[in-house]
């Protein structure tokens, strides 16, 4: 964990300031930069970690391996400050808001789900990243309390949500920009995306039926969508690429990736701390380069701060699935939870989402986590 | 048009600044409010109008009596510029930018036309407005060229959009933010909602034909949205607002807006200078106060600088709808533009869409319009 280094954004008696995590603590980069022990041309003074994502690879990288420089310097004692003396808030202003659908076994089993009796995946699955655009503006860092929605639920009937849900996905975030009319190709990920979350994509199963015709999810997933604080550099990742399942028919040029490779984040959901759950992102059948690819393949741009998530990730087994909608089969088949039968969620339920990967010589990198407890208007 | 003083930002050497059009002039909000003439507290200093709409209500109403007062005064003079001087940017940084379906002879017609032998408008239509969330970091001011996207359109075809259109909207520009987890009722509209802009939201119905399936549209519609450069404020459209069409079934209570009004936005299409179009913004069947009571009726917050569009505005006749999908009948009634018989938008083509209301005393108040022309790659 110590060359992990993940970026984050806390507040401390008014104060809201960059860091980087160490451990239980974090380094106050506000005060390494104003120091002089790392040189981020002042993005690092901001309140928000946006300058530095805008900032660009170089900067990235130089900033890294300063901080490498700094852990293991006895100046380092005096940027620390304890985790828990401070409020960590939402590390970046999430410019857009993208959501894939990438995972095939979590297309498969929601197609079982929903459309019974008809093949499970649609006939343009295989051939692009399904996604849609989510709302910017009710992404929430980790930690936030999330109410549950009403809506319409059926023609008239109003209430609240009854199928209130999770979606345990990874989460993309963009620094670097692009032009409007340049398609970004694969190859070009690591230029533009400066880190991974760990993202909750709070799902009201019911609302979400009932207007998800013609146009997609909007009042279904809106209300919120979870984030973890701290940002895991790909930097921090360089160990965790593997070889991502092979694409059936094969993909248009232009999505094509080589090497084609996924990351190995190994994911667990804990609900009400029982873990029920553990997707592997390994599994998704698009790539994060491929996801940034087709995003920009008609022209549009990207900005500082957009977020791309992946969609729910589930893998084959019952055990892998990252949705409740699917470990419960439609709430048909409920779970039991600390001794209750339980299918959605329940006001005061606790989901936490965490994640390791694998890092250099057989250590282990931590993501940290997203977590989110349910209340009831 | 004299008192009609919409808001916009200009571009002069080098300078940005807000303005508000004066005829053939635009007057400089910066200087006037540097020289007392204006009080924004400073918001007119910025150069974008977020600040202005973010103070709400009250500086909203004081700054335009004070500029009512100014373009009778000698003091007007100084501060006037000519637009043919200027460069019009995009007046306001868009938050989240949402497109709503709420016109129901624009979704009988795309029914009809994508779903033939099947009921025009799905179930839920009549129950909820339907919409769904644009990408942000694509709008662009009035004027920008537009490149056409290229895509999958359908499996294993890759290439340029043959499908290109328009869809001729009403946009709806968020000042007043919300809180997450409190809807905002349908009697809040005027508390939140500054002004309107004139929408082109452009669509690749090729791509978006193949991609729609199951989560909506997405790359065929986020390559570029345009905007008008100025926001016509709610305050100069007093005269018209008039009754909306009668929903049946009636609908859910947290919807029901009374008094039941839209606006009466009189719509013109050109199409390389040929009027092919007159699109009747009163005719929507959904109004744009109960488009805001949907959107957030799950608990999303709105913030400064969102922007929900009404949607493609369709008449009842074919000489009034919002898009060459429904004007040519899906491609297969092709239309005379200039001596060619035209189907969807080609190299060079020019798409100019304006509007007027009606002001007090039987004046008229016109919108501006929203221009784009199309380049090919």
């Amino acid at each position: 964990m110590l060359d992990h280094l993940p970026y984050g954004v806390f507040r401390r008696i008014g104060e809201t300031r960059c860091a980087a995590r160490w451990g239980d603590h974090l380094i106050d980069l506000h005060a390494a930069e104003t120091r002089g022990s790392i040189s981020a041309g002042g993005a690092l003074l901001a309140p928000t970690l946006q300058k530095f994502l805008a900032a660009g690879p170089d900067v990235w990288q130089r900033v890294r391996r300063e901080l490498l420089d700094l852990v293991s310097s006895p100046a380092l004692a005096e940027l620390l400050v304890p985790l828990s003396e401070v409020e960590l808030v939402l590390p970046f202003e999430v410019a857009d808001y993208v959501d894939f659908y990438s995972s095939e076994h979590h297309a498969s089993n929601v197609g079982r789900i929903f459309r019974p009796g008809q093949p499970p995946v649609l006939p343009n699955w295989r051939h692009l990243p399904i996604g849609y655009h989510g709302r910017a503006g009710t992404v929430v860092v980790s930690g936030t309390e999330i109410i549950r929605p009403s809506g319409l639920l059926s023609p008239g009937v109003v209430g609240p949500c009854r199928r209130l849900d999770i979606e345990a996905e990874v989460g993309f975030v963009v620094g670097t920009p692009s032009e409007l009319g340049t398609p970004v190709p694969p190859a070009d990920f690591a230029q533009h995306v400066f880190g991974v979350v760990l993202v909750n994509d709070w799902s009201a199963r019911d609302i979400q039926a009932f207007e998800n015709q013609p146009l997609g999810p909007f009042l279904g997933k809106s209300f919120a969508t979870s984030v973890s604080a701290w940002i895991t550099p790909l930097a921090a990742l360089a160990d965790a690429w593997v070889a991502a399942p092979t694409q059936d028919p094969p993909v248009a040029d232009h999505l094509a990736d080589s090497p084609h490779l996924g990351l190995d984040l190994r994911m667990t959901v804990t609900w009400n701390g029982v873990e029920v759950s553990r997707p592997p992102f390994a599994s998704m059948y698009w790539t994060p380069a491929q996801q940034l690819a087709h995003l920009t393949s008609n022209g549009a741009s990207l900005r500082t701060g957009d977020l791309f998530a992946s969609g729910t990730v589930s893998g084959p087994e019952r055990n892998q699935v990252g949705s409740f909608l699917e470990l419960t089969l439609g709430g048909t088949e409920p779970r039991e939870i600390s001794g209750q039968q339980r299918t959605f969620l329940e006001a005061g339920d606790e989901v936490l989402i965490s994640a390791y990967a694998p890092g250099p010589d057989g250590s282990r990198i931590d993501l940290g986590s997203v977590a989110g407890k349910i209340r009831d208007n």
